[in-house]
């Protein structure tokens, strides 16, 4: 295992130090290593929580800032983190406003989110992201997967909160945005996690995981190797396909790189999934293309298509500063 | 070759395309893809271009826009663009303020800048970077590589420019800067040039390269794989060392990724060189650590340390809009 780090023990606790001290204008580390906090905090607004196992980098810590979450829980790499953690974060954050639980679908998050919920001293919503159509169920889901589209969730949902939406509104939002969002994705190659100091999976050096899940779980099959073109069709076709009726007009189109995949990569993958959306009568709207949730190193990407309405588009485009999104501000 | 692609011919082509439908609010493409440009101009302004071989994104193309750069050339992957593209590049961009070429110290790369500046019609100046330590010759430069101090040359004098600066004061401002900038790094594993189809060279599952270039040429020697705060020892010492007695007070750590390392190990890296930084009376007052001056997906990072003084940080704090930094704006 080629890794930059002292330990498997320790690559957690100082990386999220580093973090934290990188970022000191934006983010505040909690007492244990709970949580990481916006270092402002604004009265009376709704505190959007997020978190999840760590590896997917730099979701959700480094979406921490005005007009995004309020705070993030770290778990283990690939482990949820514990109810403890949680209750933790929404107590430091909580302004009077409630707390929005943003949580992507797998067992373990969505078992200890609850029961932070239900924990709590004040009012708890919860929005559960599903936006991944590769498979129904999956190794760690009942349902679909929760993958980059909570990415858009967070920012528009977090914009909206920003602009004094309460919580009943903010909960129905985010649902709301994330019923309009699908993702689909492929690895070229495997990750490694830490603690394990071996890949989770194998790829022979001519194939790829079709639909495969932001830990390296299995998606669709396993299939030869395809030239950009033919992951963009297929990728869009069961992303469009799933939508339905529902992909015409304006969206956001997020091009995700795993963690192994250059830059140059994602804007040829962004070329070919534009044209096969156009082809289709969906307009690009919006375009974010980069690293943003991931599976350690593994190489590979997802495309994510989130239908725009007014209201969607216009908390997309106010000003977010964050460690990993920052614009108009 | 595992790559998201469709042809070695078009990766580049089809990138290109994609990075500037994507980002169609800051860039435009240039005739015959020879530049990519900012979308709007400022009269009067002195216009900053670079360039160099592609295969570093998100350098340089990604640091175009308000408060950075003018236009950037990319040639083929890791090959020096030619004349033709900067002298195509400087006459869309020259607004009656001069151009200033910003230049890595590679071979290829001067002299066709030189040639380009001698043909130019209007007034040139040029900067040469050359922030890396590791080695005093290399394949491809005669004296020190330039690596990923040229992010911050061409974002400080970016700034300067922006707040009217005359051409000879960015010039010299951009060679303060990198005379105060010094960099190192080391590999993990080797890119793959899409051209070539195998990686550049091998490592051992043991090994790493100390001091290697962002083509993955060599750097000082292989060394055994080290924990990160050995690595980020090793290189703090080397660029301190050749600092001198410069190497007091506040400065930026710039923790680069090469391309395949995850976020995860690039803060751990921040917080060991952090750590070595302040036991030597270095204070680091500003931060930036992501994958910005890359070598394809080769894993890996480089540390940059740049020494403030009151002008340079005054410009590294200015606003910046582009596609991969953006910040106050």
């Amino acid at each position: 295992m080629k890794k930059l780090i002292n330990g498997v023990d320790t690559v957690l606790s100082e990386s999220l130090d580093g973090f934290c001290a990188a970022h000191a204008d934006i983010v505040t580390l909690g007492e244990e290593r709970k949580f990481v906090r916006r270092a402002t905090l604004t009265p009376g607004k709704v505190a959007l929580v997020s978190g999840g196992g760590s590896g997917h980098e730099p979701l959700h810590a480094g979406f921490v800032g005005h007009g995004m979450l309020d705070a993030a829980c770290p778990g283990q790499v690939f482990t949820s983190p514990t109810p403890d953690q949680m209750l933790a974060a929404a107590a430091a954050v909580e302004q009077g406003g409630g707390v929005l639980f943003i949580v992507k679908n797998y067992e373990g998050d969505v078992m200890n989110f609850e029961m932070a919920a239900e924990m709590a001293s004040g009012e708890v919503m919860t929005v559960v992201t599903n936006d991944d159509v590769a498979v129904e169920n999956s190794d760690f889901s009942t349902g679909r997967r929760g993958v980059a589209g909570t990415l858009i969730v967070e920012k528009v949902v977090g914009a909206a909160a920003e602009a004094g939406a309460d919580l009943a509104a903010c909960k129905a939002l985010g649902d709301r945005v994330n019923a309009r969002t699908r993702s689909m994705g492929i690895a070229l190659t495997s990750c490694t996690v830490p603690a394990a100091g071996k890949p989770t999976f194998t790829l022979a050096e001519d194939e790829m995981e079709m639909g495969v899940g932001i830990h390296g779980e299995p998606g669709r099959r396993r299939v030869k190797l395809m030239p950009a073109a033919g992951i963009a069709a297929e990728l869009i076709e069961a992303i469009a396909g799933d939508l339905g009726a529902e992909a015409r007009g304006d969206a956001i189109l997020l091009v995700n790189g795993f963690g192994g995949t250059p830059a140059m990569e994602l804007y040829v993958m962004y070329e070919n999934a534009r044209a096969e959306l156009e082809k289709r009568g969906v307009r690009i709207a919006r375009s974010l293309v980069g690293t943003y949730v991931t599976s350690l190193e593994m190489a590979g990407c997802s495309l994510t298509v989130t239908m725009l309405d007014e209201e969607i588009a216009r908390h997309w485009d106010a000003p977010v500063h964050t460690a990993a999104l920052r614009w108009k501000m």
